[in-house]
């Protein structure tokens, strides 16, 4: 791998994802994405005795569920990379006891998933493994005890804050042939632009995306038409809608290929205030629906982003205003298909469509 | 790089570490190693409101100690990585802030210093970076009230509980020439043999740091004589002889040559029960009194490993055992000095040593 720029890393022989998982909750399953999930646990419990509890045993069956895609056992993993906004990563940590495999705790808020994948890919490229599963988690109830006040308090809902996605995910990547490449990885900065509610997520963490993103052009030379999506993972409406102001401010427009995982993964009348967020947001929308439209070559190349909000509950308390940080990495289509991408109905679907398509261009 | 066995990786072109440094508080200035810190904090507030806050200028302050001693600046550095215990690592976030450089933000309790140096050093060697600067820390007051009681309700102290040491250090890992060398890394799984009590972290973690040591050994096909030292990150006493006797017991005999940082920081007669404890532990006791033993020459080669109890308060109160991880670096004498390494009255001290020895073999 090389260093391009200052924030940017290219790889030679770019890892391939060859698995990828998904599970979440009743919310989730009743959005716009609900037939790309894997799997939708019972209820918040998840025949568990404690919210926390639900989300290990969540964060554990998804990996369990990477691997069994694509036939491969506990033995074939050098290493596991994960995160969450449990504290002190528990989730991800009681998650990994389960499996006899090198860990890795990382924390990046929900930013997570993404710097797992660029640390994995690294890892991977540079010869220090040649499979690893990245995973993390988030629970609506557990984070929202944890970060505000229990739900059954009945704090007010304004309509700029998110909803935490209950949800995990978890790819396996490779240094064999798979479904997806990761290209490029651009390792974010902390930015701080002042803002303090803690409740108002999306734009406290836009001027991280958006940091990343010029970052990531200038280094790698390229201009927002070359991605198919530019995809950040939990700004929500309000942050979307700033980022791309942002953007257009430094003449940099994405209008027509932007997106974000936290808008695509709830419909307008869920009620989930300015969209998805957590850890599991861009994790089950990247693991589900990005990675199948991809190898099915919906897109060529994508740019993801993760997005993660830096505090915590004590800090709000004390009057600091919210470090945030964007990690990305370039998902690109290698022409190769995998059974561990995508539910089988998507599957079908998909390369139904591509067929069509291959047709109607022939 | 290259893998060796299950969880140990071999660098090519072993990354540098060319500058150190450490901060402590007033109880780790009165202790055996005293002479080593860079920097002791007034009190445990540190001129800030609050500790959270104080800890967080202790680590801005020792990052830039260490690009100071080597008249680096925040342009020379390609990407921060860092944790400590707070929830959601916010000493590492908030002290990141204040950088403009790429920060992976990691999790892995008390051995975030040693998980830093390995990804940062497979970021190295596989060409993604060019210099790196790993940190963490930790402070007394912070730490027991947010993982056990604030310390004025007066909790007991058992004797086998340890006290968690007020430090933050640094180190700057580089592709250039410099004074010790990171050889190879043996990333830990997690290893949870029960242990629920969590004021007994010595009993919860040994069982990790010897599954690491006996598996860094197996890797790398050597015996514990191949170290001048190996040295655990915060066992304290307890859980130094207990990880004695369950290597004794697979036949690996360390009695000779082991130590713990959390052991060597405070002396019998400072009422810190088992020893100290925490991330900034390992960090300092590393960053100001290990390398520049290695630099000039007392020590060829030490394995170094970082202990972790990957536990949260909820954790505990829901019943859950401790799960645990250990991660290990090899570090050996370079044979060149760099300034960035050890105070100035050490390096006095112990280059005449080393003149001193060099005149009496010959």
């Amino acid at each position: 791998m090389k260093k391009l720029g200052k924030q940017t890393v290219q790889f030679d022989n770019p890892p391939q994802i060859i698995s990828s998982a998904s599970v979440v909750g009743n919310k989730e399953s009743q959005g716009p994405l609900a037939d790309y999930f894997d799997q939708v646990i019972s209820d918040g419990y998840n025949n568990q005795q404690t919210w926390e509890k639900a989300q290990m045993k969540m964060t554990e069956d998804v990996v369990n569920n990477a691997l069994d895609k694509v036939n491969l056992t506990k033995d074939d993993i050098d290493c596991l990379l994960a995160g969450d906004l449990l504290n002190q990563i528990v989730a991800s940590n009681f998650a990994a006891r389960k499996f006899p495999i090198p860990f890795l705790g990382l924390f990046g808020a929900c930013s997570t998933m993404i710097e797992a994948m660029a640390i994995g890919s690294m890892m991977i490229d540079g010869g220090a493994a040649n499979q690893v599963v990245t995973f993390t988690s988030s629970h609506y109830q557990a984070t929202e005890r944890q970060y505000r006040t229990p739900n059954e308090y009945g704090d007010k809902y304004p309509p700029y804050k998110q909803w935490t996605v209950t949800g995990s995910g978890a790819m396996i990547l490779s240094n064999q042939v798979g479904g997806v490449a990761v290209t490029m990885a651009t390792l974010g900065k902390v930015v701080d632009l002042g803002v303090k509610d803690p409740k108002d997520m999306g734009s406290a963490m836009a001027p991280a995306a958006a940091d990343t993103i010029l970052n990531h052009l200038e280094d790698s030379d390229r201009s927002p038409s070359d991605y198919d999506l530019i995809v950040t993972g939990d700004l929500g409406q309000v942050g979307k809608e700033i980022t791309i102001d942002l953007l257009a401010e430094q003449g940099c427009d994405v209008s027509k290929n932007f997106d974000d995982c936290g808008v695509m993964i709830y419909s307008s009348n869920q009620n989930c205030g300015a969209g998805g967020s957590g850890c599991g947001c861009s994790a089950v929308v990247a693991s589900s629906y990005l990675l199948p439209q991809l190898m099915y070559g919906n897109f060529n190349r994508i740019l993801l982003l993760g997005t993660g909000a830096l505090l915590n509950p004590v800090t709000s308390l004390q009057g600091e205003s919210i470090p945030c940080i964007a990690h990305a990495v370039v998902l690109e289509r290698t022409g190769h298909l995998t059974e561990g991408i995508g539910r089988p109905s998507i599957q079908d679907n998909l390369s139904t469509k591509i067929e069509d398509l291959t047709k109607s261009e022939g």
